[in-house]
């Protein structure tokens, strides 16, 4: 058994329900037992839907079909299991995504295109869908306003807490709710490497607005984080709109009136992104990687992943060490523009670079050193070229990593 | 202290000595003490050269020298230090680099453009040029046939074990020789990031000939290794042709009569590269990573990086875990042209998958869990798209790699 990770926090934060979403869990024994693995979201009629889904190539069945019912952008029904993600199971995977769908599209007299199914777990296994369909009338009689910690535990698979959070926004005069869960990459047993977050509000907002600004803020919050670089066959994000909320109508992304929802949507989403971050498999310290001064935000974030991503950096933020060569061999490796001799790196709030070489009065064991015993490491770079912005949030690599990935065989 | 490879060979192996070839080693003091750190290589007039350097845009002050050394093509000496790499060093590594080619030059009565220099070991710390120009004329007054050992060990830094390579070659009717020395990322110390490597040859070649030859083969040899991902600021392998065999003169590499030669050079390359994975930091499996049926050659090495890069894959090697799922995922996430629903994967000689699922009677326990006990790991996939081919080797990701850079500090 790992312990939990030293950035959970004391309790389940408190989140609001929203008006139209009704939740019920239950334990399908498709993997897991003795713990709800299934969880079933009803929402109101009239629910716009908005979704990022992972870009691997190898994506999985229910990735698939959620892609293709987001082109629908109504919602009725949500169905997440864990313990297998239904990937890489060839044509009986589609199966049972359709069998699924059929079912639940049937008991609640809605298209088949409003039911959205998320999936993690392991690949490669067949996901029988009778483990699921089965216990759809159970989940339906007993739809309510459970718990959002009861929902957040039953998408989890190894992750070492239930992780969810909690917005309002204001559009016009009215008070909008945001609530939102995710599970992350706790991947203790092998082939675990899922990111799976839902998003839940009341705002009467339709489906192409919402797909606008949850791509929009995807690419600074989802977008903006890594554990160990791999990415899964199952990542899936999705929001759901109940509009049950009254408040002004809006039509546009652009419309001032949704300045504040959208604040309050990012809040959440770098929120979120972040709880994914700090249970990341053997974290013992939470990194912020700011880049500045490149050619664009995208080579910015290009080299704070490289940064960020890069097993040597990793191992010495892990090991207290504020070795930053390794940061120039990062920036070195990521192939963007950059500027050597101008290159200015920050640990923390010291200058320990600039104009490509050592700052002269860098004292590492009066800044650094004792710095990089914080649990929180910040490291800045400006690459010199440019006004490209851009920060990621990483964890850092250590033994519990190994173990969770290779002493505990499958 | 670490323990030596588990891939180190029992003793140091046999290379021929070339001729137009003197070596020297000395002992600097600039990190280590009581080994050699320094070597001299003294190259009869006429020596041509090739190489191929890191492609870090924070790439060292030797190997911009280097860079601007190879456009003239001619060499007379080859200085190696080890233990600082006078990497991001500004002005002041420039200096360094530029008096030790100006003692070396004055001393040897050659041009500047003629001497080569190559630095291993820390990045960001300054190179004092004295400690090497001190020793300049001792060890000129012991050039001569050393050890191919001792030159391999003194250009080490935390490499568990000295590694060199030979190989013979017909030109016409003249045997040529071949032989290599090259250190590898044993990056035990913080800091350590480089691969160097120095091929030697008594073949009649120009310049242009054998750079041609070299950069061709690195793609398939030195650009076919990862240990983890992290391309060092200092990565050099340079080729000096003596022309002290006597065979008929060549003048260009699509000549018929050059093909035992380049079949020498890239053996000699490849066991070079495959020393330097045998001594990744922390191995216990060697990864071969065949990827078949790819869009393009260039695509297919794409794809074998992205698996053997993958922090999963490697952990789930090195827990002797045939976790094929985490090979979707590497194919997945590398974002090259693949066919899903006809990805077909192969550990050892297994077909694990066909078709985009699971192989109808794969048995795990007969057949991979055994299979993945051995030293020697071999994953093949075929992306079911094009005939692009691509072999990479790696090594695994353990606990001793965290070790080595998280555990110990600089």
């Amino acid at each position: 058994m790992l312990s939990v990770s030293p950035f959970a926090p004391e309790s389940f934060p408190e989140i609001a329900p929203v008006a139209g979403v009704s939740l019920a869990v239950a334990e399908s024994g498709i993997r897991y037992r003795g713990r709800p693995d299934l969880l079933l979201v009803e929402f109101t009629e009239g629910t716009q839907s908005a979704g990022v889904l992972t870009r691997s190539l190898c994506a999985s069945a229910p990735v698939e079909w959620c892609r293709q019912a987001l082109s629908h952008g109504e919602a009725r029904a949500l169905i997440v299991n864990a313990g297998n993600a239904n990937a890489f199971t060839g044509k009986k995977g589609r199966d049972t995504v359709e069998e699924t769908v059929g079912h639940l599209s049937r008991q609640l007299h809605c298209a088949a295109e409003a039911v959205y199914v998320a999936s993690t777990g392991v690949i490669g296994e067949p996901l029988p869908s009778e483990k699921i369909t089965a216990l759809l009338p159970k989940l339906e009689s007993e739809l309510g306003y459970h718990s959002w910690e009861d929902a957040a535990r039953a998408i989890g698979t190894t992750d070492t807490f239930p992780k969810g959070a909690c917005r309002t926004a204001m559009i016009g005069d009215t008070e909008i709710t945001l609530s939102g869960i995710i599970k992350g990459s706790g991947m203790i047993a092998p082939d675990m490497a899922t990111m799976l977050g839902f998003i839940f509000t009341d705002a009467a907002l339709p489906a192409p607005l919402l797909q606008t600004l949850l791509s929009e803020i995807t690419e600074e919050s989802f977008n903006c984080i890594t554990v160990d670089s791999d990415t899964s066959t199952s990542d899936t994000v999705l929001l759901f709109a109940t509009g049950k909320a009254q408040h002004p109508a809006i039509h546009e992304a652009a419309d001032p009136g949704l300045a504040d929802f959208r604040r309050a949507l990012r809040e959440l989403c770098i929120e979120l992104a972040q709880w994914v971050v700090k249970d990341g498999e053997g974290i013992s310290k939470f990194i912020t990687v700011e880049v500045t001064g490149a050619s664009s935000d995208v080579s910015a974030r290009r080299v704070a992943k490289s940064i960020a991503d890069s097993p040597l950096v990793k191992t010495a933020i892990a090991g207290e060490d504020p070795n930053w060569g390794r940061i120039v061999m990062a920036v070195g490796k990521a192939g963007e523009p950059a500027d050597r001799d101008k290159l200015a790196i920050r640990i923390g709030e010291t200058q320990v670079t600039q104009n490509g070489m050592v700052a002269p009065d860098y004292d590492e064991k009066a800044t650094t050193a004792p710095y990089m015993k914080e649990r929180n490491v910040r490291l800045a770079v400006d690459l010199g070229v440019g006004t490209g912005t851009a920060c990621v949030w990483a964890c850092d690599l250590t033994h519990d990593y190994i173990s969770i990935n290779a002493d505990y065989r499958s």
